[in-house]
């Protein structure tokens, strides 16, 4: 079975290390030997509040997560959390600053904007179709904003911020779904932080928030339980049953994150990854990069042919060699090829050997 | 492996097929045949759509769900159902009653208080510890009342309803949680079932919603999209990247469900295994079972011993015998034993042999 496994660029959920879907694969029928298979353990059970601990301290050491931050694991995504970030950080009526560079983050915007009018976006790059991320000076913050809001990474159009944005003395609000894990990331330098786990940290259908002693101070009274980042911290996220399955499989995944070197580890493989591929992008006038260079993302890469029709036998010809989810998002339409921290750069090689074949039977 | 497996009488998540169990893991490391895992494939592919259609397909069948009705899978479990139905179903002020049965029919009753002061309680068994579910008669729905809400199955107290409870005309809205498609429910005579998977379904993190047209008829514009019905529905369940391994296992386990003779099926396994423990519990007053006669539970059997001290020394040596779960809740103390479909009838023999057997000793 496994030496069937292809390449997988898919956007997310995404490829994770044969290893851990291996130790998931034995966990199934009997799970730490106690006769009953790891969906099948009671959430309040020591060995399953051993794997959520286990999850907290790996999270905790590879983000670099400072003491007084709590970590929940969550569901519904990072598209709840655009609505319940603001339903605990903003009152109707206050301001909130988004940064707008593409579908994520108009949607965490319009979401806020069910809490209160004046969630605002001070910068959209919709005239470039989101090519862009901001300089600092290219926008700035208003005087009452209860905080800034931004997308660390834009997997639909491939941009990425190389550097914490300037957030002018107000507190950060990220989400860091696509590249949680994978790129530098200044936690401290943050109030909240929310990642949907499907790309870099393990399976859909969990959702990692990291809340800063700031969020807390900001939650108010009587919202409803699920959504009650306060409650959620009291009860050790497990208010209900959490996604038992999930946080294993992210435990597992930080366990091989840190037997690869951590975080940095991680930041070196990314970094080899996408260089390969945006040399290749530079290096003929064949591909056309969409992110602006200064915006460009580790994670998903994203770039055009000379025509649609190529574009099509481009990812005909690259799924019969062996790599799948090449196809760009419509928004952009052309090549897209996701490179989370799973993806070995092997696959990153393969892909470039194939894309200098494919010019030159082209070209 | 699996000749370990004990005997698990967990209330929740809860034991699985063994066959489904195997039929995850081997779509672990390569989902049919595409060289991609179960958890690194695409929410929009085809192969994914493929299952999320037959998990549909499924319930449809084996819950005989009206065509009419549409089937949710979100994410966030029953306590986040108590919150979104009546944020999907009730305006400010307007009325709705809850019948109280326990811990679960009151925290849905308070979390419709945060969207109207006069959602209510118009019957609670707290005076009983909740040993009881109400006749038809022992209560009356309110004129204007929205809706009737009630809870199918009670797993903390071990209750239930054996036929669908009364409603005077109302709409009806049940969690369903801990005894859907183990039981006799007619769905056609309900507004609105919600029901987390974690016990007869599937494993955790995936929350079964069945929405009748009047549901949808009131829901408001505007709410958060991740709590909005009516958009979930437009979306398929995929506004955003849903479960989608839960959505699997819950289609591998309704697929088991129906090799077994569907809902049918289960009744009457259902039916045989209480009959087995209830018949043990009746035999001698040696045991004390907590649910009033009229209202007991077949998934969730609940009884007390005559002390605390033997109540231990039973969990104890049934671990030692290869019986887990059987710690009762401390609402209730004593033993409980949650009998959903996936229990062996061979399992309730063991328990009620290994019964006897401590009477004696103890006796």
């Amino acid at each position: 079975m496994p030496d069937h496994r292809i390449h997988n660029f898919n956007a997310g959920p995404a490829a994770l290390p044969l290893s851990v879907v291996e130790e998931v694969q034995a966990a199934l029928p009997n799970f730490q030997n106690t006769g009953m298979g790891l969906l099948e353990i009671s959430h309040r059970s020591k060995p399953f509040q051993g794997v959520i601990d286990s999850a907290t301290a790996r999270l905790r050491r590879v983000l670099d997560v400072p003491a007084d931050y709590q970590i929940l694991f969550l569901q519904g995504g990072a598209s709840l959390q655009f609505y319940m970030s603001a339903l605990n950080l903003l009152r109707a009526g206050e301001e909130a600053d988004y940064l707008v560079t593409g579908t994520w983050a108009k949607k965490a915007l319009q979401e806020a904007q069910k809490i209160s009018v004046n969630a605002k976006g001070i910068w959209d790059d919709k005239a470039n179709n989101y090519k862009n991320v901001p300089g600092d000076a290219d926008y700035t913050v208003r005087e009452n904003a209860a905080y800034l809001h931004y997308t660390t990474n834009n997997t639909i159009f491939g941009t990425e911020y190389r550097r914490t944005p300037a957030a002018y003395g107000k507190p950060l609000v990220a989400d860091a779904s696509s590249d949680i894990a994978g790129v530098p990331l200044d936690v401290a330098a943050h109030g909240l932080i929310y990642a949907g786990a499907q790309k870099n940290l393990g399976p859909s259908g969990v959702t990692v928030v990291i809340v800063s002693p700031w969020a807390l101070s900001r939650v108010p009274a009587g919202l409803p339980a699920m959504l009650d980042y306060a409650l959620q911290v009291k009860e050790g996220s497990m208010y209900n049953t959490p996604n038992t399955f999930g946080i294993y499989v992210l435990d597992r995944t930080m366990a091989w994150v840190e037997a690869n070197g951590g975080r940095e580890g991680m930041i070196a493989r990314n970094a080899e990854k996408a260089g390969l591929l945006y040399a290749e992008l530079d290096r003929s006038a064949f591909w056309t990069t969409h992110a602006a260079p200064g915006s460009r993302s580790w994670m998903n890469v994203t770039w055009r042919l000379p025509t649609e029709a190529l574009e099509e036998q481009f990812v005909k010809e690259a799924k019969a060699a062996g790599m799948e989810g090449l196809k760009g998002h419509r928004s952009v339409g052309g090549i897209r090829a996701s490179l989370y921290n799973a993806i070995e750069p092997a696959s990153v090689r393969v892909l470039v050997d194939f894309m200098q074949d494919f010019e030159r039977r082209a070209g």
